[in-house]
């Protein structure tokens, strides 16, 4: 087989894939054990930049430093430590964000206002600033074009693995790269959470259009995984363009869909990986919602179900219990039509006009339910509305790992 | 010390402790391995019914079959089976909860209206008609005066106790008793879930004023007590009142009074146990909410953090991560004003005005963490909205109970 030649291309190298970035993760103390915790994204030339940060009505020290500075729409640099969220930290904690950015700006030798910040971990306790500082001298020092690994190690918590991934669009006369890092595995929530990504290219686009195309994104890819239903006060994605690749810039027509499709090519596979790498889950579930009489009813639906630890509990027994699926449907709030619901598991009818398929169908169904991914249709037969979560299955590992956590 | 010569009297006999009630529970089948599963309590003469229902919206076949005879306002008998839900069952299913009550009518000799009927456990399965009624002909063959013990425990499926409880009320002329049995342990809900509870009374109240009182306790009670998010097509709390205490009808004043008193007392004490028994449960956390805007704002709040498997996972760790419960507020959808928000754990404070009080806080926060019963206050500090819940924590136990169910 043949790839098609305008087809985007993986390419390696992370954050730092795009022309002009450089990047680096060091070790600062703020985590025990020696663990990276520190990481610094620096473009060459100043860079547009937009930014989708967190819902939580309770906001990180670091999104409120960041507001201002992205409505600027221009930046150069952002400093993201791990380990400690700097969030309910008063002013103390402001100050320390404040600080953060300050001197990743000095050690640059960049102005200030260019330069984000971004934190994760404990909330509530203050960064040991004196350790920041030091790394991110350091961390200047190591700065490199093929640092991406090293950041996207840098900014994990309780993740399992480093979630970087790179992608190139070379159907127009120039080749675009767009790179991107992650981090999150509990708190995943469609309206995002204790989840940040940071996206690069060398796309030349202005900040306006950068944004919106940004917001769409994120609407459709990290605003549609759930994990556990939490948000945090810490969750943000940042997008850095630089125009490195020396593109006319991207204002309307192919050449923007293009960069959209690659950008939500990016943050689809980074969300992917996040469920899959969900605390303690060992199943990566679509769950889709039909026939809602609206898009909002079938959302309700959707969250009711994809927050329910019965349901996910049942998934992680492998088990073809769908009266618990539609018990949390009927605890969703919204009017039904109990005679007109179908669930499939997979391709496996196991409800059919509200009344179970017997039990071959779910002898089916459970056959389906040991695989690691699999789909779960909700139709309510009512309506057009739909909406669709990647979520996964609740385990004693997720009980486990954030009882402990912490400790 | 001496107890107030006036104050509730507990006594025992559960549901058969008020005059004129027998009852009987017998394993016909439904479950495995000869487990008790099929109950029915009998009122010697027609007692006035009240009766409170699921909010789910998708009912099991006998909330179908009770609505109306509920709104009768007058029963016998109630027959209840466990480890099979009778819900998503159709048409079929339908017809066999009918047949359910219009058996137990036949053997008992009352008319087949008079019959409620309640189930739980599976959701899905068709109940097996024929033991049904060969376990309801034995059941009633077992009535006795002395027989709540044994309804008690045939109405159980993952509860680890049965719950029961019986009060007198001694301060009128005339003595009355209340009496109750109740099932649940997953899928508590402040609206009430996977949940049922059979109350029985020898006064004489009509059925409307009857409704009423039991309205407001079980809203007071059941529905302020959560395990995890859920609610089932199966929850009801049924109540019947026979009169056999020959009061004068209780219409209104103190008598009226006193009586509520006591349906309180016995629908907190099987509300309580219903938590304490919370699947995998090692925790009893009673949840409060203050200073809110609003009593609609402040249980949003509540149910924000009584539903977040961060924080209940946290309460299991028993580790004094206020963070987590911080980011659950945050993410209730409610305004707020952060730097208001104070958090106390038992009576330390460990956040004020938004901040950490500090690791020594933290450190005396931990030592009530330790208790198996513990209260946690959130306050707002923005107006005068309160709620309560009581809740528990979330266990590698729940994981492992709900992952295996019907396996």
């Amino acid at each position: 087989m043949t790839r098609q030649s305008d087809a985007p291309l993986h390419v390696p190298g992370g954050v730092t894939a795009p022309k002009g970035f450089r990047a680096s993760g060091v070790a600062c103390g703020i985590k025990k054990n020696e663990q990276l915790d520190l990481a610094l994204l620096v473009s060459d030339v100043e860079a547009s930049v937009a930014g989708v940060a967190t819902t939580n009505r309770i906001k990180a020290a670091p999104i409120v430093v960041d507001q201002p500075r992205l409505k600027r729409g221009r930046a150069r640099a952002v400093v993201i430590n791990s380990g400690c969220a700097n969030a309910c930290t008063g002013a103390p904690g402001l100050a320390d964000a404040k600080a953060m950015a300050a001197e990743a700006a000095n050690v640059l030798g960049v102005d200030e206002g260019a330069v984000l910040v971004a934190s994760t971990g404990v909330i509530g306790a203050r960064l040991p600033m004196d350790r920041v500082r030091g790394g991110i001298a350091r961390a200047a020092l190591q700065l490199a074009a093929t640092g991406g690994a090293a950041a996207a190690a840098a900014i994990l918590t309780t993740d399992t693995l480093a979630k970087e991934i790179a992608v190139r669009e070379t159907a127009g006369r120039i080749a675009i790269t767009v790179g991107g890092m992650a981090k999150g595995s509990g708190m995943i929530h469609p309206q995002m959470a204790t989840m940040l990504a940071f996206l690069t290219t060398d796309a030349a686009i202005a900040p306006r259009t950068l944004q919106s195309v940004l917001k769409r994104v994120v609407d459709a890819t990290f605003n549609a995984i759930d994990v556990d239903g939490e948000t945090s006060p810490n969750d943000l994605v940042l997008c850095l363009a630089n125009g490195q690749a020396k593109n006319t810039p991207l204002a309307s027509g192919p050449g923007l869909a293009r960069f959209e499709a690659v950008m939500h090519l990016v943050c689809e596979r980074l969300a992917l990986m996040i469920v899959r790498d969900g605390e303690g889950a060992s199943k990566l579930v679509t769950l889709r919602v039909t026939g809602a009489s609206s898009t909002a009813a079938a959302k309700r639906v959707l969250l009711a179900v994809a927050r329910s630890p019965l349901v996910k509990t049942a998934w992680h027994g492998e088990d073809a219990n769908w009266g618990r699926t539609i018990s949390a449907i009927g605890n969703a709030g919204v009017p039904l039509r109990p005679d007109r619901i179908a669930l499939r598991i997979g391709p496996v009818a196991v409800v059919r006009q509200g009344v179970g398929a017997g039990s071959s169908a779910e002898a089916e169904a459970a056959i389906i339910l040991k695989q690691r991914e699999f789909t779960v249709t909700v139709d309510l037969g009512q309506g057009r509305g739909e909406a669709m979560v990647r979520t996964c299955d609740l385990s004693e590992d997720y009980v486990r790992i954030n009882a402990s956590y912490r400790s």
